[in-house]
């Protein structure tokens, strides 16, 4: 099923179950007021909202219209929010931007931060950026949205945790970076709030494309209007949502709702292009010497999407705008 | 006013309003259920709470007794988890203790770290160990709890956003941090879920104990049913909270009930001891060459506390034992 959070001048909104078109909701708030308190009580409310989703795409009950602007993330705010780096390709070249070496675990101890979680973007709010020597990024990502999860969870078993799938961009502020990494506290300053895509969806949604921890489809970013990026967000994952929710419970565990990205999709093949302007900027240097693309400025937009096998989209779009400004 | 969080078999359990003394409360659902819930609606519950807190000071109320093991976190899982670390004494015994240099911003730029928030561990939870090779160690803090703050926030005026005050134990498991710090994304695994003290209290219950963002009062640490340590959190705090705001706003905003640490409690006399194992440790290398205190095993107790002019504890009391196992 396909659930989303629609604006209601709450500030987490109120739960919506959308049909599998993506062209129509209904709210449930008898079943369930907010997607976090579906979360809360997900083998009590699931099957419920599965049964709303069936009526729903049979008709049974007719929908209000689906438009993109009525919809905050679908959590505006959750618990946790953790990101990964799990596709070598973008961690070699991002490092290799800034001038650092790749850490020597690279291939056996996954790279995960903790983000802010309080304040997340739906997925047609503007980018506000206060200062555009930030070098303000996009990344297209893909996220999994974990229930109650303990710990010690080993990856043969991790699956069970993943309640839901979705589209993240993890806004990124690259000027900011070396600095802080330079502290050794890890990201903060660098990492302003991320934003969603309209839909999370049920793994069984995804059909054989979530497989062995990896959605096997391409996430589609453009830029400025323009194809800028088409990976494919499977094979080349090197530590799969299994692996990284392995990694994450070694020392704690974790509430419903905890949100734990893929981080930047990325294929060693140039011709899918990039799914974050750093990448780009990389490889300018690396063939010619020189970088030519400037990182984002007011006015900008991004667009990041992920399309069935037979092209309707998954999450809904993430379509964005920079504008100056502040939160 | 002090606040607290019961325990009514629900995650967030349930808002009690404490007496001035520490010893009864009453339950407010009509105000507000839960803490979150009072936090969301500040401007309009904290003086209806306040009310309360009046007449359960005057005994118009009669409140039940309070028993540490009732209660929860104040906020037993909380949008966003921000620990400073604002006493420079720390800093350098700590970096000094993993063969590290402070970083050369040390004094202008403040040290923040993202930490998990979605388990927060109630003043007598056990302290749950799976590997006593991880290196548990105890971190004695102050905090402040968020109400909604904008981007941008000047040191001039972060006081307004300071809704409540608390103390935490940020346990931390240090044979995992140079490992984690050399991938350069900042700590994750090496901080398991931090512990708070069963009160939240308004800034005004400090009196003039709370100036200029900094609580100077000493922040008490018993260790194996020992006393440990003693330091003022006041004067030696390099950053207030007030500078740690105006640094976490900079790029991003912040919901409301987010918490914000001060790092380690640090004085640079000796006499005053430690509010962690790591400084122990470190002081003794550099005393005799050789370090001679453990890490926490399970058997371990650790409490901390602060006391208010006239010896009354004002947040009541962190009193935890380390145990095998896992959560």
């Amino acid at each position: 099923m396909k659930l989303g959070t629609v604006k209601n001048g709450t500030r987490d909104g109120q739960l919506a179950v959308i049909s599998k078109s993506g062209e129509s909701y209904t709210t449930v708030t008898d079943i369930a007021p907010t997607l976090q308190f579906a979360l809360d009580h997900w083998d009590q409310k699931a099957p419920q909202l599965e049964a709303i989703y069936r009526d729903l795409n049979e008709g049974k009950i007719s929908g209000q219209e689906v438009e993109l602007a009525k919809f905050m993330a679908p959590l505006p705010r959750a618990y946790e929010w953790i990101d990964g780096s799990a596709y070598i390709n973008h961690i070699v070249l991002v490092r290799k931007a800034r001038g650092a070496k790749p850490p020597e675990t690279l291939e056996t101890d996954p790279l995960v931060y903790q983000g802010g979680s309080g304040v997340l973007l739906g997925p047609t709010d503007d980018i506000k950026l206060a200062n555009p020597e930030w070098g303000c990024d996009f990344e297209s990502e893909v996220c999994v949205v974990l229930g109650d999860t303990p710990q010690g969870v080993k990856p043969e078993v991790a699956s069970k945790y993943v309640k839901l799938i979705g589209i993240v961009n993890d806004v990124s502020l690259r000027n900011l970076i070396p600095g802080e990494l330079a502290k050794n506290f890890g990201f903060f300053n660098s990492k302003p709030a991320s934003a969603f895509a309209p839909f999370f969806v049920t793994p069984d949604e995804l059909g054989d494309a979530w497989r062995e921890g990896r959605v096997h489809l391409p996430l589609i970013t453009h830029y400025k209007g323009e194809k800028y990026g088409d990976p494919d967000a499977g094979p080349e994952m090197h530590f799969s949502f299994f692996d990284l929710v392995s990694h994450i419970t070694k020392t704690r565990s974790y509430t419903a709702g905890t949100i734990l990205g893929s981080g930047t999709v990325s294929n060693e093949d140039r011709a899918r292009g990039s799914s974050c302007l750093a990448e780009k900027r990389m490889i300018e240097k690396i063939d010619d010497g020189e970088i030519r693309t400037p990182f984002m400025v007011a006015g900008d937009t991004i667009r990041i999407e992920m399309l069935d096998k037979n092209g309707a989209s998954i999450f809904g779009a993430i379509d964005q705008k920079v504008v100056e400004g502040s939160n």
